[in-house]
């Protein structure tokens, strides 16, 4: 049963090798990781939003697990956007600028990650004016890279 | 700025207070937050198998980031499952029996998580054998819960 589970996931895993996708098979993988990665840290983001801005009741223990989560999942798209999943079977709004200017792109991402770090610390306070104000941060960190790198719907 | 940011992200947030919903604002958004989290682990778990299998060279530091990941991405499916995303305008393969067997579900869905902790703990030690050991484990819980709870393809 064992070794049945683990040549499953064996095939699961598939081919790993190309070269151009270290650690994606195909670009659909590398495409649907990071909008995966992207959504799971928006809605944990809007939980909170949702408490910063009063339309949903404060509650400390779901926003720290909420700014816990962001923060975790904020590490995570970066590695999806390899050279070669400009595009795929899959709809995708990553722009091709992003390749062009990576190290801009790059830039942005790590400024959004020290303020994803800030709202989880202000969230471990308990106090919704620190969260209100580590949000503004994080909501400025997102546009930033949307405006430029994120095509329009 | 900051205030337009936060007013962005409040929309966004949209409306996360429908009592059906305490997190989701829509079917739709549970139903993606679990596959998004389940794809995420899925690729983890891939790429340690493909190690497990020698289909690529064995890397620790990857290793151990990827059941890192692994292990996280396991604990956030679970509360997507809520009432009332059985379906939605997005296809799901969740069979209804989740929700009329909840306890057995989510006894399934603990295994993996405690099966996903061992496996990062194998990962860490930094030695393929260990590493090989609790992916069978890994791989069983999620054929155990698929077998009964994911519909065919």
């Amino acid at each position: 049963m064992k070794k049945i589970a683990v040549l499953a996931l064996a095939a699961v895993a598939g081919a790993l090798c190309t070269p151009a996708f270290a650690q994606f098979a195909k670009p659909e993988d590398a495409i649907k990781y990071r909008q995966s990665a992207l959504f799971i840290m928006a809605q944990n983001v809007g939980r909170i939003g949702a408490m910063a801005q009063g339309r949903v009741p404060f509650d400390a223990k779901v926003a720290a697990d909420s700014a816990a989560t962001a923060e975790f999942m904020s590490k995570l798209p970066w590695s999806a956007f390899v050279d070669g999943s400009q595009k795929g079977s899959i709809p995708t709004r990553a722009k091709p600028e992003i390749w062009a200017e990576k190290a801009k792109f790059d830039g942005l991402s790590e400024k959004l990650q020290a303020e994803m770090a800030k709202l989880n610390a202000a969230a471990k306070t308990g106090n919704l004016d620190n969260i209100k104000s580590a949000m503004g941060g994080v909501g400025a960190a997102c546009k930033a890279c949307h405006d430029d790198y994120q095509a329009k719907l």
